[in-house]
């Protein structure tokens, strides 16, 4: 889908909601209806009318590369630029990122115009990938089980969080990666009970449970997978806070079907940990759409009302935390469609014993 | 200086406007408050009585190791949380940064408070660099510089910008970088006249330019370098734009002294360039303060009214752009004091002539 078709669905979206337009202020956003991979612009989407795209000057030769067929306008000040366009009616700005100050400044400058919350208009649309995005996050997917399934060949022991997390990075730009995701979690021993580790300079031990949480970005688009192995012969509190784990990721995947209520796959992944006895040492959320942010609509939890919808990609990551002891995590990045659902970080989930 | 001294300095500076406190919801504001390193957070300041932070329940491990001086409030609702514990008086919220929604979603629980923005309060602090975060940009400072005299011993010829780029990210990863301070820019050829340019699979020839915008992130603090090299013998061309370049950033950085105004070494900077003939190639701005982030105040522009203080480090960064020929830039992170400007990247700025 062309970036033209994504603005086509927004003005159907405004037009329902009889708006004049709305004024795109979040990056991601802007991104995503127009193609600018810039760190400055915003772009004003009229229902009638063409679009027009502001940057500063910084931007001015790669707007005219990547925006080719979008009016720009090229100056320090995008508000005051967007403001003498809204010139009557209802209008709508991202007010759940749009500053207080820079509204201030919006409003102050428009007369006859009333300014109200885009509801994360773009947002939603968001969350229903097209051809092309699923594209790129099943590349991204790929090339992040294929560097992991390198990496875990090994040797492991012996070497530090650091090295093994910076080796599965490189391995990932080897592999095609333009950037990784996110800053890589990588934690072996006891600090796999912490569940968001900076990776350290403690070494890799036999017996020790590792655990890595990581991901390719292929075209903007970020991949999202954990996987916690044993390296060496897994011990009985391992295998049975593992299998946990694992059946309650399972009951939490299988829900991700289009139709089903957001909520179900937060309740049954949940209700799995209940069962085993582990709930009280799950302490994060389930999951969360993925797409040109890592983190973005949906975000599963008990209290979403919505339904889900084919083409949404989510991750489903229940874990067990037990300070000082460790910790289990296991996610994958899902597309969710009519039928099963497609996992795309397509690496096994038997618990691998590592050397 | 410890994290409570910072905040010891806010409430002198929030007490002299008169203010009940202030309710920080800037990350890096709050993580330069407190120490807290993790994605969610919220401080609540106030001028008498004990300060608040706020996170999630992800964090709660976290912020008991990194805030032991600090009450914790665990909690999704980080502004309903700080919200009933500002009962009276005038306040200040971050309305710079702070969305509108976010900002309704306070206001409408606040019973007799007067909500005023904090205008940039913590940034200013900011500004001023104490000694262990002096000590941080030195480090990172020094790891870039060392990592590119590495990496400028070649081979490079051959070789592709991405190649190229990765090969310096890893040296300052091996040096001791936590992190990259932001994506390298490595650019050869004409894409040297793209002030932004991402690295590409072009390989690097003899003769060209090799522009590299890089620097390490030590402690959570950015080092900001470019040098341009030419790969063989300069032609006339490239050593006349290399000679302007540099003289302008040399007039910009004699300027970065405690007591100058900061527009004065963008006027200078500027003056330089226009007596070579090349302003008009000069499309970006001048310079950025950097600490915790990579850009943040001061920000130079012949229209910012201040002047500098000791101990701001900031950049100094013109260059010329020639679309489809070429371009420079030299850039160094300078350390304000009250005598001459001290360059933290302390690399040669004499035009290197590789291999």
């Amino acid at each position: 889908m062309s970036a033209a078709d994504r603005r086509a669905a927004l003005v159907a979206a405004l037009t329902e909601r009889h708006l004049e337009g709305v004024f795109v202020t979040t990056l991601v956003n802007v991104r995503y209806l127009t193609g600018f991979t810039g760190s400055n612009g915003a772009l004003l989407v009229p229902t009638s009318g063409e679009p027009v795209f502001f940057t500063d000057g910084r931007y001015r030769d790669q707007a005219a590369i990547e925006l080719p067929d979008v009016d720009h306008v090229i100056g320090r000040d995008l508000v005051g630029g967007a403001a003498h366009r809204m010139t009557s009616g209802r209008w709508a700005a991202e007010t759940h990122t749009l500053s207080v100050d820079a509204h201030r400044s919006l409003t102050g400058r428009l007369d006859g115009v009333e300014l109200v919350g885009a509801d994360r208009v773009v947002e939603s649309l968001r969350e229903v990938k097209d051809d092309d995005e699923v594209d790129a996050l099943t590349r991204a997917c790929d090339i992040s089980t294929r560097a992991l399934e390198q990496l875990l060949e090994g040797p492991l022991v012996g070497r530090t969080e650091r090295q093994v997390g910076r080796d599965l990075e490189n391995r990932m730009l080897d592999l095609g990666a333009e950037a990784i995701a996110f800053e890589t979690i990588l934690a072996t021993g006891d600090h796999t009970a912490v569940p968001h580790h900076h990776p350290t300079d403690r070494v890799l031990a036999q017996g020790d449970l590792l655990k890595i949480d990581f991901g390719a970005r292929v075209d903007g688009y970020h991949a999202d997978c954990t996987r916690t192995v044993v390296l060496g012969r897994a011990d009985d509190w391992q295998r049975e806070v593992y299998s946990a784990v694992r059946a309650s990721q399972q009951a939490g995947v299988d829900l991700l079907r289009h139709g089903a209520d957001v909520a179900a796959s937060d309740v049954a992944a949940r209700a799995s940990l209940e069962a085993s006895g582990w709930l009280d040492a799950f302490t994060t959320g389930l999951g969360h759409g993925v797409g040109l942010e890592i983190h973005e609509d949906p975000f599963i939890a008990a209290s979403h009302a919505g339904k889900l919808s084919s083409r949404t990609v989510l991750t489903m990551e229940p874990g067990i935390y037990v300070p000082g002891r460790g910790g289990v995590r296991i996610e994958d990045t899902v597309l969710v469609t009519a039928g099963a659902p497609e996992v795309l970080t397509t690496m096994t989930k038997d618990l691998l014993e590592i050397g």
